[in-house]
């Protein structure tokens, strides 16, 4: 690095320094100096070639990294990204909603078959379907032998509130993510989509107005409609997450009856609110006494090495209902998802009986005793480092096909992301070309109430990296390229 | 019997004649001549004892069928039943509704909470717990077998609409109970439970009436208020079920927005309804265009020697919606259910996908191989049998211990039945008093939302008839003596 940045920063001030050392690294890394995915050097060795304090070095490789120029890999040190521009805020394009589409559930379903035809390749969905990231073998075998050593299993019926075993363990675990629960603060529920949906239905009543972040998870509209529930867009960073002060001000004038939001590796976007930003949150809801439902489901799946805690750790009285499940986490078929209701719990566990009872005891059972072996954390950790390699590695095919003008959001955790296409490009209409292709992408039009992000789409990382879903990325991005007339190769125009 | 019934019968007209043949055996059993649980003759031997034709013999023993006194046990031949006095018609009973009662949740939970502990016995919930009459063993082979054959099956997420492989071999079996399905029809579901909450929020809205017998089944009154809906109690015969002209005249007033019913094997009171009746049941509803909710819970656990059809196979327009479950009859655990939604199918299908997505494929694919296998047939032969056998056993064990009074319903299928007690004995607090004896049962007044049936209670025969059940029964038997201040034996009073 000695050669490409002249050493003159010693006589600077400190502040400038690192700005300085910074802004002269990330020209080298739009140059192509420093290529996508190689290696910085250590801080102590920049430290000692720029003659600079080891502060000052750590201090300009987290102003790149907040740029989205490099990123901190655990134990083992920074490395340049893959030069994919950045979607920043967007909290100022915020206009009044369009119309709202109609044929969204129809699109979902021709998703669906898509991903059930294995003639399609899907690129969108976020269903895992690399199966050895998932112990499979291990979970098998521990049902095998639970069924072996309790054959009565399958013949009990299986009554509310559901294992207490299972439940012990999530308690204990829950404190990863700084939450203090008990197992009888703990509901299980049938995936992380049973949560959202007795939390909604705990919360509010029909007419009511539900908050939600935009983009959103596609599945939370239908269900908002079926409740008969509007849906309100709250500005949202993509960076950042949620606009707490566009969420304040909806709060003050009483127009929010729950708000629902993913504060950790958010689906789609993949951000992670900031600390503090997750504190202000927790504060506002529960000085509002207004409900947030927190959708937690990627949040055991954090890139970084600690894990950001839920918004849940911050609740004072009660007002944060914490979702999740094992779904992506663990055991993909199982369904097995949880809930911690806060001051609604009583409520919940009533309403999660009367709507579909319990969970199998097998299944709790299987999962409880893998919790408890300790084989969760070891998994998690490998999860995490095989899903952001899996993100880093389809950036890096975006770099190399989508059309100029291409950007992405950064996630911090998870196995999707937002890319932002030319505003040439209508990805509904991309979505049905592709589909005569067999493959399988879901448009931006499906993640908003108002159909907003025609030029947008999800990217899921969930599957295997052959040559088939290297050759369905690529094709997307030629199609992409054709459309509006730009060429592919995003680290030449981001050059500019 | 030639000695009991003097053979005086050949010179009276035909149709007086089987009158007067059921009537001297009916006093036979009323004096305890013929004992409860004995074989009658054959109808050939009876035919030439009396020196009467054999379908007078016949038409004889249909009418002590049809009084209750006597039964047909299949392959087997007519046995006098255990004497418990019939409950018949209760409709000319039925009076406007009293207040609703409110801790119907709260004594639910402690009704659960009995359950799972192992300190106390249970003799109301309908929860399997003999788990000798389900095929465990085989399940856990085939589904130990199915993870070493696809170990990636618990990776892989369950995507809507579920497993292919056991929605055909579920339309192939719906054609026992007279349904012409296709898989495309049929939604698998979170149990009946879930199967229930889906048809009721595909069918109505917050602020709609729904119909349903009275006693019911007692969760669907917390279900029904989770949604914002109201009851309306149609009066409800013990023997042949919903009483079609209420029914009517409310369809007429355009008061019902849908009715929910279990017209076969109904929980609690065990009725079939006569196929008459559910013919006009399926014309009524769709000549009036109103959804009929079909729990068909226990249809394939009914006792006679053939299945009585759904009422879903005389649905003309598409206006009954099956719903059911394997929890009773195969794998209590899983917690697999289904449901044919008729013209709601595809509603019911984006909402049970929005609600909780999807049923585990390892669970969904364990009972398609079983079901393939033909096992299933053979399994509920034996099933019926048994819990046939058991409610028998509990009937006469209240024959023995119950005050004079007594009067209970006679199943045609499933596993529970409804009791009522001499007016004196109030349920509610018997429940209290046997709650402190570590003995749960459920009283009358959970099975309605107007708290009726205050000297009643549901009786389930799910368990392991050993001596603690048997000593449980006793217990209550003695506690209701002691209320009532009557003696017990049924056989005596209802010889008067």
């Amino acid at each position: 690095m000695a050669e490409l940045i002249p050493d003159t920063l010693i006589d600077v001030p400190t502040e400038t320094r690192y700005h300085q050392l910074a802004d002269r690294l990330a020209a080298a890394i739009r140059r192509g100096t420093l290529l996508p995915g190689s290696r910085l050097p250590s801080v102590r060795r920049s430290a000692e070639t720029h003659r600079v304090s080891i502060n000052t070095v750590v201090a300009a490789y987290r102003r790149l990294e907040d740029r989205g120029l490099i990123e901190a890999r655990p134990q083992s040190g920074f490395y340049v990204c893959n030069a994919l521009p950045v979607l920043e805020s967007r909290v100022e394009e915020f206009s009044p909603a369009a119309e709202p589409s109609n044929d969204v559930l129809a699109l979902i379903d021709t998703v669906f078959a898509a991903q059930l035809n294995p003639a399609y390749t899907n690129i969108s969905l976020a269903c895992p379907q690399t199966t050895d990231f998932y112990p499979g073998g291990k979970l098998g075998r521990i049902m095998s032998s639970l069924l072996r050593r309790q054959p009565q299993l399958i013949g009990q019926y299986a009554l509310p509130p559901g294992s207490l075993h299972l439940r012990q363990q999530i308690a204990r675990r829950s404190m990863a993510l700084g939450m203090m629960l008990e197992p009888t603060d703990i509901t299980l529920t049938h995936g992380c989509m049973e949560a959202l949906q007795l939390a909604l239905r705990v919360t509010t009543k029909p007419g009511d107005s539900v908050g939600l972040e935009t983009p959103t998870y596609f599945y939370l509209l239908p269900l908002l409609a079926s409740l008969g529930l509007k849906a309100v867009e709250i500005p949202t960073d993509p960076q950042d997450g949620l606009s707490l002060d566009a969420l304040e001000l909806l709060l003050n004038e009483k127009r929010l009856h729950a708000v629902i939001a993913m504060p950790t590796a958010q689906n789609p976007m993949g951000f992670t609110m900031p600390l503090a930003a997750k504190k202000r949150l927790a504060k506002l809801m529960n000085d509002h006494q207004v409900p947030l439902i927190e959708d937690g489901l990627y949040a055991e799946i954090q890139f970084g090495p600690t894990l950001s805690p839920a918004v849940k750790s911050f609740d004072t009285h009660g007002w944060v209902l914490f979702c999740t499940s094992f779904t992506k986490t663990l055991a993909p078929d199982f369904r097995i998802g949880w809930m911690a209701g806060g001051r609604f719990a009583e409520k919940l566990r009533h309403l999660k009986a009367v709507s579909s009872m319990s969970e199998s005891a097998l299944l709790s059972e299987t999962l409880a005793v893998f919790l408890e072996s300790g084989g969760f954390d070891h998994h998690l950790r490998t999860l995490r480092r095989r899903y952001a390699a899996q993100v880093d590695e389809a950036k890096s095919l975006i770099v190399r096909y989508f059309p100029q003008g291409t950007r992405a959001t950064q996630p911090k955790g998870g196995f999707v992301f937002w890319v932002d296409l030319p505003p040439a490009v209508d990805t509904v209409r991309l979505f049905e070309q592709l589909l005569e292709e067999k493959i399988c992408m879901t448009p931006g039009t499906l993640y908003s109430p108002s159909g907003r992000y025609r030029n947008a789409l999800r990217l899921s990382c969930c599957y295997p990296f052959n040559a088939r879903y290297t050759e369905a990325l690529a094709r997307v991005g030629r199609r992409a390229c054709e459309i509006s007339g730009l060429p592919p190769g995003i680290v030449t125009q981001a050059a500019e």
